[in-house]
């Protein structure tokens, strides 16, 4: 019976056929020892010359490192492990692999990524990829469940949303048009007739740094709704971030292991609530228990400031917990933002950021959104931003406008920070960046 | 207590607030009905004078096409229906609505689409995006279910898979590079390490032809799959659709009778065979039964060639199910096909196109891969494709090579049949077409 590796806890004891390829293999002479693997896990098939046929042993000498075979044999379990071997019967080399060009020795990540068709059978990638197909499920089934509708919002746009220096230009029938940063305006069109919709697909940002965080094409997800205020919104945020860390804890234990990620803090953020700090309020605690080096001085630019990643990774090293960071100064934030004055007289923005521990950084970003049609549109003059191109936009204040937030998150950061992986191109299968858009 | 219009009727006999639009109203004096809509579905509220304050019953009054209001009010059940009514206590009017542009009076479709963010309000888009969402997360679904792991296959591609004729160009930080056509390629190296993958996500086709057939940017799901000939695959995509098919019927009862959707066809399809013909089979029967007209001689132009719209209709009304025509001339598909002769000394492709019925035309291509290393490349030198731009892909073939399979269902080709409109870009939130990329 043909069984998936995944599959081997249930048939103990039962001939089974396994199809895969040869990951690793040894031989003391009377037995070849064929670390396989099929995709859905591993296991390692013990070929003894006494038990089989010389031609199968001779096979399963020939079976180099990425061959494709396909294997019979007895499934038994590890006297004390969770862990299967199979007790070969037969051996069939498929495809052949000479001179498999990744080995056991250190390659740079340069030269791993040129192959990254072949790095991809590796167990890292293995493991930090089908953790993103499980972020990617779990966040699908919580919109579902929540009642939101997918909506797919157009990759190809006629302007930007904000700023265009980051923008890559599409010739669409000899016109300019760009490839989307967000597609968030759109979905604000759709909750006008869906109430609650949500958006997963590429964006893309052309930005020319190369820093370990920065994709040129990564996977966003967008959630909109109506009838929404600020509060409401960080309520979905917190209970969307549970519920994919707790799918992954549940359904990746064995990925997790293979990438050796201690997931005490990933445990605990389940069920502890998260934390919220107000943008001032987390400035001055940076600044009086001296979280940050090498700050110049205190001056208003400090307080109007963005998060350094700096910053953001010792807010999160502090609490151990993810931290929402509200109402940034208005300046420094988006058009559509809702605004209003706090106490010391200063624009805020009714946004939060939710930075990661264990230096996740910022993975959410979200606002309340301004529902009023004359200060949207004020807005979108003062920032001298092409007033034609935003009428449709302006239309959902237009007509019937509501009280709404909505919030993105990137799929990449998100996945780094679960992983623990280092660099963010390990989260995704073809990464494009400044120098790279191959294979 | 605040509750979505979908869920009326746990709350009978209970007061309510419903938030949302006002898209009809009418007024008997008396009595003002308010049609309502909130994004989950549908309600009629009655305001009744003598039932309410002045100010309430005002405030109705002046409740226009798409204002958007806030309704208290208890709900009943009618006697006969499976419908829910509101008896409204208080009305509050959140935002104004003057001279909503859509009436009920009759748009042409242009109108419709450059107004696309205020037409999304229709019923018509609303019953058709919602099927869409519903497909989309069957898909999800069916492929986690059936072990597969998703794969996200890049957008920016620096070469084209095949006819570099439909491409868009992307200036890529000063390269040329193009928008993904399909991610087949990347997905066949995808299952070198994750065994079955599949990639669901936007693919771009500049295609300069103008018919309700065709987008500019339309969503394509790949599956791909080790260890699978060109049976087990077609096994995978009846599976596929049948559960689509079944999900739709299941949840989206009220958005197919919004459309008025026959779903005879549709009941039937779900638990019978499908149709499987070969090619020169098909073209026998069209041509014995005299199902198309027109064909001015079957000669071996006639015996070589692709389907027509017209062949394809033909025979989705023939047989009024899902009709597999496999094993077209190599010579009219891909080149990474796995081929034979047939008794006949015509080399065929071991592939199938899915023809929906009703019209539906082709939903799904796929074939088994040719997995030889030498045969597939000899095919890419014969047709002038530039081989080092091959070499990643080659690698397939090259280390540890399977028996390999996938297939392609486009999005909005499969929910404009599902659906029955007339034209593709109603399937999608915002159409991108030869002459529109806005708003």
């Amino acid at each position: 019976m043909k069984i998936s590796i995944s599959h081997s806890s249930q048939h103990v004891g039962k001939e089974v056929v396994i199809q895969g390829w040869v990951y690793n293999t040894r031989s003391s002479g009377k037995i070849v020892f064929l670390q396989l693997r099929d995709g859905s896990g591993f296991i390692q098939a013990i070929v003894a010359s006494q038990a089989v046929a010389p031609e199968v042993f001779e096979a399963a000498q020939r079976a180099t490192i990425e061959s494709s075979v396909e294997i019979t044999g007895t499934v038994s379990k590890h006297p004390k492990k969770e862990e299967y071997e199979l007790q070969v019967s037969g051996v069939k080399l498929l495809g052949t692999s000479e001179e498999y060009p990744i080995g056991k020795k250190e390659h740079g990540p340069e030269f791993l990524f040129d192959n990254r068709d072949l790095y991809l059978r590796s167990q890292t990638p293995w493991a930090v990829l089908r953790i993103r197909d499980r972020v990617f499920f779990s966040i699908e089934q919580f919109f579902h469940e929540e009642g939101f509708v997918r909506f797919d919002t157009p990759i190809i746009q006629p302007t930007s949303c904000e700023d265009t220096t980051q923008l890559f230009t599409v010739d669409y029938y000899d016109e300019p048009n760009y490839l989307s940063q967000s597609g968030q305006l759109y979905s604000e069109a759709g909750i006008m007739g869906f109430g609650k919709v949500y958006d997963f697909g590429p964006v893309f940002r052309a930005e020319k740094s190369k820093t370990r965080h920065h994709l040129s094409e990564l996977w966003m997800m967008d959630a909109e709704m109506a009838f929404h205020d600020q509060t409401m919104n960080m309520d979905v945020q917190e209970r969307m971030v549970k519920r994919i860390v707790g799918d992954v804890l549940k359904y990746c234990a064995q990925e997790l292991a293979i990438l050796g990620r201690d997931t005490t803090i990933l445990q605990r953020l389940v069920n502890e609530p998260f934390v919220h700090l107000k943008h001032h309020e987390a400035k001055r605690i940076l600044k009086e228990e001296g979280l940050v080096s090498g700050v110049e001085s205190y001056d208003d630019t400090y307080w109007q400031d963005d998060m350094s990643t700096e910053e953001e990774i010792a807010l999160g090293n502090k609490y151990q917990l993810p931290v929402f960071i509200e109402d940034y100064p208005a300046a420094i934030k988006s058009f559509y933002m809702k605004k209003y004055t706090d106490e010391h007289g200063v624009l805020r923005a009714r946004c939060a950021d939710l930075i990661a521990p264990e230096e996740g950084r910022e993975i959410i970003g979200g606002s309340q959104r301004e529902e009023s049609y004359d200060a949207l549109k004020k807005e979108i003059v003062d920032r001298n931003y092409p007033l034609e191109e935003y009428e449709w936009y302006l239309n959902t204040r237009k007509y019937g406008t509501v009280t709404h937030s909505g919030f993105g998150i990137g799929l990449e950061r998100t996945v780094r920070w679960l992983t623990g992986v280092h660099h963010i191109r390990e989260t995704i299968a073809f990464p494009r960046t400044l120098n790279r858009s191959r294979p």
